[in-house]
């Protein structure tokens, strides 16, 4: 593994953002988490578009955390992107949403989601599954290289 | 969620679905596993064929737990029908296996596992990671129905 985790958290809602930052750094696994908050700049940074063009600076992530309701390409457009493309689909993508909606679900692992999560309602709920997640993907799972 | 959640366990080693199973004792989380020993016996649960007609006694799981070095059709080959298949895709399929070779991992990811765990050494290790993915997949992970 990486000495240091690197994960791309998408998200719109500056509140969310906030206490996902928290929850990462409680789980005291060194990690550095890219913020970004449309559909159009996930995927620019992960194919190194514009501002993202230099991989120093915008490593490939261990894994996405991704919201569903964004301004825009919509996270489940993302992740269909994300799945469709070679040299990005290995990467882990997790949905963490606040939509219990059957056809999210439904349209998230036909496309190939790694894992579906629920935000919970209560801020110390919220902060237990984000640290739970992201011990999960960081210590347990192992990743494949992105390119062959 | 369903009251009591189903797992298929696809392992040949008898060592390892003991250990499997003490750990999922140990969750305490209302779980009944299926134990299977070879990715024919895999396929045929999945499918319903043969002695796994009945839904009512081989019921499709919450997730599967699949071994790579099986007797006959591979753990890799399983996981490839089982993400072919619409019926069977929205299952998350997590291997846990004694590899850490890239290819299979590569071929892992490519092939659309959920999660990809190792098998570590150790007694406590071992049941350590068996308890927490099976927290982690029923507790945390929200999943899609099977059916449309």
């Amino acid at each position: 593994m990486k000495k240091k985790a690197m994960i791309l958290l998408v998200e719109d809602e500056r509140m969310d953002i906030e206490l996902t930052l928290d929850a990462f750094r409680e789980t005291r696994l060194d990690n550095e988490v890219h913020v970004v908050q449309t559909g159009e700049e996930a995927l620019d940074y992960l194919f190194g578009r514009g501002r993202f063009q230099d991989r120093v600076y915008a490593p490939l992530p261990d894994f996405i955390l991704l919201d569903i309701k964004l301004p825009g390409i919509s996270g489940l457009d993302v992740l269909q992107t994300i799945k469709q493309t070679p040299k990005l689909k290995r990467i882990p993508v997790i949905i963490l949403t606040s939509s219990k909606e059957q056809q999210d679900r439904i349209t998230s692992y036909d496309n190939g989601v790694n894992s579906y999560l629920v935000k919970p309602i209560t801020f110390s709920g919220f902060l237990e599954v984000v640290e739970s997640l992201c011990e999960y993907w960081l210590t347990l799972n192992i990743n494949a290289p992105n390119d062959d």
